[in-house]
């Protein structure tokens, strides 16, 4: 059994690979690399590159670093990428750190931080059309729709407009625009520049994606009550202390059909680079539940984590 | 023969048409809406057009609005509207006018017309890839290329960087990229959802692309010399100022080009929609000549504007 590093080792020797050639032979392609590496835990590309494995029955050896597969795996991180370099920006986040080091506009400055994330999200499309797969043209109306005004796109505009805290609805609807749609995308990628791909397995990874999405999503809001002091922002938007009943209840039934959508599927790699995810969640969680808990309570709710701890 | 008129017309039918489905049912909609419509001269869609014309033998009748043609003249369109608002943006060229109206980041925010310009970057993908026709996957693979970090977005870096006035050289491969590259991806697009794609022709429609993107922007160099003052940085940036002599013969090189090429490729539609164009630029020219020769002659230089006249 391939172990979720190994994959994300692959996926960070495919992407350096095309990182190569994607840029040009100029000082700006310093704002390029400095943005994608060091890498980040690759999650989207190993999701890919998973399924990819999972549904052709190929190893990891076996998946040469200029297929379709490989290629869309690295589209997946250098899109990421663009989105997080557009976040920090002053207009948007504003945030002065990503990964430990000074963002993009820090280390550079504004424009180039937004011309290298537009420079990004093009090369993206370049990444997803390598190759010469029959799926490729489906593949580029997919990447488009999911990351476009009526995807990812339309899930920023949610956050930043602070729509998503109206409503659990609009809570999910957000975390479902703007971060399922990239990894219902990155499995689907790797179905569709698989040996099978068909519509019945195209329409449970999709729901798998969603589901990985929330789950995330919601995972990652708890994760940041494991902080002493969370911040002001943090305190007044995180779902966890407003709504922590249905917040469980969801992450609850969304890694329940997790665990029932890898089974059916027989997703053996896509499930071993989960579980390395939820693992090292779990931890955190469980090292932190004190003060988790203890903001929860603070915040006039009471909850007890026990439900979602026997699942996770 | 169909006029420059028409097939703009239909340029804006077909933009108006995709534009209902691309955006979401969502307030958010309007900053695309205000950023696309009303529509400008819409010159890259009519060279898409004209070329499908040309080399299809069909009529402007005979488009489909949801052809791979049709769409793929919308992707330009909606491509070059993303590039204009990200330039706007105050770290970039901070433009407070477009067409004569409020840029998008003053009539709505900042992030706004950054997210705006993100999802009309990945809605023109959307368009080039709409459709069933073989060459789709190709189609978008020079998209991406000709858009991305080694094209259209090194164009703007080397602008903004101003590397661009270092020397004569560096001015044409700024204009070839920035201006020329998405120019070329017209005739280009045009070409591959036409009936008779083939590469002896697509080398020739590079060329093309090429001498009318240098022309274009060489030409808007000038005409900028036709204000009374043309302000502090206009004075100290404009090639004519400086290099009148280089300017005017590499412009009257290029126009020869032009009309070598749309002779030889029988392109008779983008003729039309080229000399529509440069109809209305020597007349802008010839009015406004006195004051475009005094400006280059205060600088220094002396010029006679008569070779360019003789071709334009």
């Amino acid at each position: 059994m391939t172990s979720a590093s190994e994959i994300s080792a692959k996926a960070i020797e495919i992407l350096s690979h095309h990182a190569k050639f994607l840029f040009p032979n100029h000082d700006f392609a310093e704002v390029y690399n400095y943005s994608l590496f060091p890498a980040g835990k690759l999650f989207r590309p190993s999701l890919c590159l998973a399924v990819g494995m999972d549904k052709s029955g190929v190893g990891l050896n076996e998946i040469g670093v200029r297929t379709s597969l490989a290629s869309a795996s690295a589209a997946l991180e250098v899109h990421h990428t663009y989105t997080l370099m557009h976040d920090d920006l002053p207009c948007m986040d504003n945030d002065d750190e990503r990964r430990g080091r000074p963002s993009s506009h820090i280390k550079f400055n504004e424009w180039k931080a937004l011309l290298g994330g537009d420079g990004l999200l093009n090369a993206s499309y370049r990444l997803v059309s390598h190759g010469e797969h029959p799926n490729t043209a489906l593949a580029v109306k997919i990447f488009a729709w999911a990351t476009g005004p009526k995807g990812l796109i339309q899930g920023q505009v949610l956050d930043l407009s602070e729509e998503m805290n109206l409503s659990f609805d609009n809570l999910l609807k957000t975390h479902e625009l703007k971060t399922a749609r990239l990894i219902q995308l990155s499995l689907i990628l790797g179905l569709l520049y698989s040996s099978s791909a068909d519509w019945k397995t195209a329409k449970s990874l999709w729901r798998l994606g969603h589901a990985i999405g929330i789950s995330f999503q919601l995972i990652d809001d708890l994760s940041e009550l494991s902080e002493v002091n969370p911040g002001e922002h943090e305190l007044a938007v995180n779902p966890w202390l407003t709504m922590p009943d249905q917040c469980q209840a969801k992450l609850v039934q969304e890694i329940n059909l997790i665990n029932k959508v890898l089974e059916e599927e027989g997703l053996r790699n896509t499930k071993t680079v989960l579980d390395a995810y939820f693992d090292k969640m779990r931890n955190v969680i469980l090292e932190y539940s004190e003060m988790i808990l203890k903001h929860i309570n603070e915040s006039g709710k009471s909850s007890d984590l026990s439900p979602l701890m026997a699942v996770l």
